[in-house]
């Protein structure tokens, strides 16, 4: 590390929690007839063009609620689940703001926090982030949102954001996460990085390539061990 | 009640924390040569005015920190204080973010916590709001701010921003506040309201009018009596 960093900023789906998994289980419980792999898989897959069509101006700002049933109204006749209601629909949606964390997310955050400012940096919207860290026990001490800078990671304006809410400079915040783009992204605005592995992000059928790239401060294999570098 | 709330959103200075007590305390130890009362009240007394200032568009956006910044420069000389360097201004400057807490304060939120999803709604900036949290054991769930609105209170934008935030009616969110003024303007735009004595926001010398006023769902004379009508 260049100097002792004063925030730690998470990224939160598939860092903090495991969104693949969570999906599956709901899917099984609620819809057993779907393949719940493909489904999740699928859903997660329309996240990135979804937040592009923001960013490029084609949609105007919404937050990932909005996209995330934006996505899910395209796949559910690709799922046979044409036939949901409204209830239904806005129910299964708001699964992101029930997904579960990693098993060493809260006890690694609650060691982290006894040291440092934790808070998320995420592109989820405030009231999901809040919902979830309720049901999952993430103990943030802030929650920071795209929603906060209305501009979606990797923008600048988010990186950078976090700095200027604390008033310091971008060296003093650590972006951790599991994705090297987020991390490259960061570090490009002055943060520290920390990558954290989460080889089962995308389920158990297709493990991820977790191996270490140049560029980041820290590579932890998990929450836990990344408090243990950071003298928690 | 009208029906129960889901969000609690708690005004900050005077309400949670004890800011003339906190600025007494500090300007006591630092610089005992002053009237620590007099300053603490000059300096909040700048308060409106400055956040007028930005309403009226005379002053672009700026954070609270920047504003008590202001004032802070002109209460100075009237205090004898003028040969302050920029460290001592900046380190009496985040005094606010070092506020503590009225002693029911984190005990209540903590009650509450346990059935409601409990955020600030503070004219405070994110980053102080956070600090403050931080030392002070506040257990928020999630901190919202002007900041995140770029709108200050009495702004129906913040108001109307909480319950944007976490996709419910206005109704479904309570203001909980020791200021009639903010009360009234949160109930305009359709929130529920709890008053919440605070008689020595202004100092022993200075005792506040707490009697109850018309229009209020609750008023409760602390957190902990607060968490009681809430049934925590």
């Amino acid at each position: 590390m260049r100097s002792e960093p004063q925030i730690l900023a998470f990224d939160v789906f598939g860092t903090v929690v495991d969104w693949h998994g969570s999906i599956v289980r709901e899917m099984e419980a609620l819809y057993p007839q779907v393949d719940a792999n493909a489904f999740a898989l699928a859903w997660r897959a329309g996240y990135q063009p979804a937040m592009q069509r923001v960013r490029s101006g084609e949609l105007p700002w919404m937050r990932i609620d909005a996209l995330h049933r934006l996505i899910l109204e395209e796949l559910l006749p690709d799922f046979g689940l044409s036939h949901l209601g409204e209830a239904e629909r806005q129910h299964l949606n708001r699964v992101w703001h029930r997904l579960q964390a990693w098993p060493d997310s809260a006890a690694g955050l609650l060691r982290l926090k006894l040291r440092y400012t934790i808070c998320t940096l995420s592109n989820g919207n405030l009231g999901l982030l809040t919902n979830m860290a309720k049901r999952a026990g993430l103990p943030w001490d802030c929650i920071l949102s795209a929603e906060v800078f209305r501009a979606y990671k990797p923008d600048p304006a988010c990186y950078l954001g976090v700095a200027q809410v604390f008033d310091l400079p971008p060296g003093q915040v650590m972006l951790c996460a599991a994705h090297h783009d987020d991390l490259a992204a960061a570090r490009a605005c002055g943060l520290q990085t920390a990558y954290i592995e989460r080889p089962l992000e995308f389920g158990a059928g297709a493990p991820k390539d977790v191996s270490p790239q140049a560029g980041n401060d820290l590579h932890a294999r998990s929450m836990l061990e990344l408090a243990g570098f950071l003298g928690c």
